[in-house]
């Protein structure tokens, strides 16, 4: 999503005011909550994949289908809860081929199998452009929900695995005369195309209950950073030279002259999991999940007063200030 | 929906297997049905308005958001709950006005208000055409739901208020030069752009807890009558000569030379609630929806063996199948 889009948002539903109950958390974190019983809350997240917007039409459709449902899978493990049930809308041109629409459903119930949920609804409806909307539940027991705005002042600020990978394979997608070598290539767009959400160590730090805030990055890692400073009025200090970049974007951004940074602040659908918690705690964290599930954690920054500021670090041990659009607005 | 894509739904959810035990109905019905205490259950619907398909350019933006909530609130009514959280998605072209989003999003939160839904979540997403999904969730008591299938051999079939003006109102959006009175032509083209969903006549009717099955009518009497059939393996047998039709549809039919059973059997989105109960309860159903709310509810046919199939009684005493599609291939 992009900035004007979180400003329509904020103007559209600022004059609401929640009328039942039941809601913990309405618009403004990666799910709405809501209070089932005293040891469940329900989670629900919608989100749209538009032929065009989202993906390229040679992108084969199965792998269409399981990305649609794996970001909704990805805004579920953000709180730290667990998918469970989906309903599927469908948006089909006139003279979309059967054999389309159903290579698409295939994705859609491969991915739902492997986390366990259920397609228990859906609609159909003509359009011009080819779009999935997927509406995911989930739930998570009260005590291990992770909120936007539960991040403290002293908290390290963590990272699972590492970044910029999906906004690489993007460009490579986008400008496919690239030379890069073909390993990195397929590497990289698979992490664009096929994305996998964080299902298994989001359960991990849901249930130390010592994390305080999450969020995954879908927008980049300094957007998605800023949403938790905005709710959690702090502010942020990021290092440079803690972001945890792979081989494979190195290798890319060696070949195309790109900054690896570039690609870690502000490529987006990387589908990590941004975290906060205390720096007593941060250290076991990241070992229960390596342990557990194999991938890395690193602490890439640490949350500050509000007035501090949201900053950057560089490399150059300079500072800038950390603006949501990424990297561009960041250079000195 | 049109028959297609009801084959084609079919064809794309035939391979699911349940895996969650909380599902108690999965796709089929108007809503899904997940348990989520012995004394509640969950409903959850999603359903789509398109611009050039749903709506007309020239439709007040405050008509189409507050449509899109109503067709799904029509579908929780449609199972005996009771709505209470929303998820809206909005697809927006590039050009499209802040201002046109802002009146689109009132209607919305005003259908929320009359309803005392909260908008809880929501997308936003570039497309080339405006359309809303709205994912809505609502609550039952587990021994108030109405299923599609739990209609049964011997039941009256009845319907609350008048059919066919939503079918009459889009024909004289579709054709403007139609010369009826200025009074019909209102009347007709609201019901057509601003259901009102049957939530209080459905609450009625569940809680007397002696109706068998339910449905809305978005798609049509016939259609939706068949769907009850088809789920409830049962036959049914519809009469012209009860189908209620308003003063208004009359008029229509008078200056147009249609034939107001057309609009009554095939119409569609007339969002009234179609339900079966046993003979002995039909009559304190009626009685009662009326005295609290002042709704007509009629008989128009009986549930029979599912060998008898599904027939139409016409005003001339001759029968004619029951087809999905309508009037066009009920005619001698």
């Amino acid at each position: 999503m992009r900035s004007g889009e979180f400003e329509l948002i904020r103007k559209l539903t600022s004059s609401f005011s929640i009328k039942n109950k039941d809601v913990v958390v309405g618009v403004g974190d990666d799910c709405a909550v809501i209070k089932s019983s005293s040891s469940r809350y329900i989670l629900a997240t919608v989100d749209a994949q538009v032929a065009g917007v989202h993906f390229l039409p040679e992108t084969p459709p199965e792998r269409i289908g399981q990305k649609a449902v794996a970001v909704s899978i990805s805004d579920i493990a953000a709180m730290g809860g667990t998918p469970k049930h989906c309903l599927v809308s469908l948006f089909l041109p006139k003279n979309i081929a059967d054999n389309y629409v159903e290579r698409v459903y295939r994705g859609i119930t491969r991915e739902c199998r492997a986390y366990s949920i259920d397609v228990v609804g859906g609609n159909i409806t003509s359009a011009h452009q080819f779009a999935i909307d997927v509406a995911l539940l989930g739930e998570v027991n009260p005590k291990n929900v992770l909120l936007r705005r539960g991040a403290r002042v002293g908290d390290k600020v963590l990272v699972t695995g590492s970044l910029g990978n999906a906004g690489a394979g993007l460009y490579l997608l986008q400008n496919p005369r690239t030379q890069v070598p073909a390993a990195v290539r397929k590497l990289l767009v698979a992490k664009q195309n096929n994305p996998t959400p964080r299902v298994w160590e989001s359960s991990i730090i849901a249930h130390a209950r010592k994390a305080t805030a999450m969020i995954d990055i879908s927008d980049g890692l300094a957007q998605d950073m800023l949403h938790i400073a905005e709710q959690a009025l702090v502010g942020v200090t990021l290092y440079e030279n803690q972001l945890l970049v792979s081989r494979e974007v190195k290798s890319f951004c060696k070949a195309t002259g790109k900054n690896p940074s570039e690609f870690a602040l502000a490529g987006g659908e990387d589908y990590e999991l941004l975290f906060t918690a205390p720096p007593s705690h941060a250290n076991a964290l990241i070992r229960k999940v390596k342990k557990e599930t194999g991938t890395a954690v690193t602490v890439i920054g640490e949350i500050t007063k509000k007035e501090m500021g949201n900053w950057l670090i560089l490399n150059n041990g300079r500072k800038k200030q950390l603006k949501p659009d990424g990297w561009n607005h960041l250079r000195v």
